[in-house]
């Protein structure tokens, strides 16, 4: 029987497991709830179990697979070890071990959930076939991820590919949850795309489809608006994007992926928003025409069992 | 009798060559005019032929050579072949297997000059003790280099590390080399330092030490009055230092090194300069408290033949 691996993303909501083969061929995936009570504790315990079920149900013995990763929404020591994880509840406790533990001793490799999934838009996603790649995704916040010669660059205090977290615009008044001001995720994010448009509108008397929504606009009703033409809707686009061309540009003048894949809710837009991405971050980088090209992701919700699965291959 | 390893720095005038004990002590240096006619073919054999001298003199055998490193001032692929190299007129060669060869089949790596003067300064220099820096040279131009894991990171397409090539301020109309327009090179370079000065004895009329300097004013002479408290010069370093803070605060975002070292010219005013970097890169970065610090680069010209010996050494 060839080899197995396991992905594992755990979420607030729910955790996301798949079990897959060895060469990225995804088996079978599901959901278990995270049961938050009691600082998250039941959390490892029953992944565990659900995991024993369906590899009984599969026919997959134990040491048929290789091992298990898994991301978590919060800083990762290397050796596993999570000092907060405010989304679960989990405090001062390290479980890599646990699954590892509970698991008879199986291999586990442990990340943050967006250097994760970033790693799974590598191995089977928008970055198949690269080494090299930067994901950004554009979600309620803005996360990313480095990934160099097919590792993850955690960064020596763990703040590698926090792209949302660049400071990019000056004069900014509001505050970022980092307690930043005029950081990308202030600007690119689903929240910040929403907010853009709330300010356009309250600044300009133009007519616009944008205005039917007031401020209850969401991003996706301002990239539609865009996508039909509107020229305020297409105004803010192009003032997101061109903060999102410049954080790319920092990025590729840093580490120089091969190229850039960006994922999350507001990539459903496509390649209207890569292609206005993309202008921008051409002209911020003139140096050289030879350089980081910027792609789609494709796995969604899955680039993060993805990530976990690869992870645990080294 | 320990290995040795040699460290190779081309320049545009003269190559430099230094002989190191692998754990990183310097033997012996000395230097080698770079003789340019001919499209440069007289260089490797004449590095080659003062390297043979000074190992007979010095009473080392070849086999007691473990390698030799170079580094090259333009972009070099991993195999080691130069396409161009303006300031050598090097053009479609491969320096790295000319040096091999001629030193009998002697094992030999390459790399581009300040990535391999980062390697140096990570080595032996301001980021002795880490794995993980990133240098950034304020000389004529603004250079840079990222090192992880004890090792360069080039990027894709030999862009990393152009840390002088982030754009970083809007609205400038003078263009860079690069064809950039908003570079930290030209803010933060001996000659942006300078430009920056001439700009505020223009646009303003107040008092100032610089003026005396008139248009010739040069980056030392601005950082002398800034630490004779002249507010004009401070007001100068002060516009300099954040927009280095804030690429820094950007690079730190992307890969979050242990350290920065800040080397070149520039940097011979001390912690006077890194403690006004600092200041702003701190403010910049609210995310966590836990993050790369700046340090001042230690070995001056010699950080070239320091990484390029490291390099050999893997």
């Amino acid at each position: 029987m060839k080899k197995k691996c396991i992905g594992i993303d755990v979420g607030g909501t729910t955790v996301k497991v798949g079990i897959f083969e060895t060469d990225g061929t995804l088996l079978r995936k599901w959901e278990v709830p995270s049961r938050k009570e009691e600082n998250g504790k039941y959390i490892i315990p029953d992944v565990v179990e659900s995991i024993k079920k369906v590899l009984k149900e599969e026919k997959i013995a134990m040491e048929d697979v290789t091992g298990a990763g898994m991301g978590i929404p919060g800083p990762v020591l290397p050796d596993g070890y999570v000092e907060v994880c405010v989304n679960l509840g989990w405090r001062d406790m390290n479980p890599q071990k646990m699954l590892s533990d509970l698991l008879g001793g199986m291999p586990v490799c442990s990340g943050n959930d967006a250097n994760v999934a970033a790693l799974g838009e590598m191995w089977q996603g928008g970055g198949k076939g690269y080494r090299d790649i930067v994901m950004v995704t554009l979600g309620t916040g803005v996360g990313g991820g480095v990934i160099l010669n097919e590792k993850i660059v955690a960064g020596r205090h763990g703040l590698a590919g926090e792209i949302g977290h660049i400071h990019i615009r000056e004069g900014e008044k509001e505050a970022c949850n980092c307690k930043g001001h005029g950081c990308v995720e202030q600007i690119a994010s689903a929240t910040g795309i929403a907010r853009e448009a709330r300010r356009a509108m309250a600044a300009r008397t133009d007519e616009s489809l944008m205005r039917k929504w007031g401020d209850d606009i969401t991003a996706k009703n301002v990239l539609d608006a865009a996508k039909e033409g509107d020229a305020l809707a297409l105004e803010v686009m192009d003032t997101v994007c061109y903060y999102l061309g410049w954080a790319l540009a920092t990025v590729s003048m840093t580490v120089d992926p091969e190229v850039f894949v960006i994922g999350g809710g507001v990539s459903k837009a496509g390649t209207f928003l890569t292609d206005m991405i993309e202008k921008h971050y051409r002209k911020l980088t003139p140096i050289s025409e030879n350089k980081a090209g910027i792609r789609l992701a494709t796995l969604g919700n899955d680039a993060g069992i993805y990530g976990a699965a690869r992870l645990v291959l080294g």
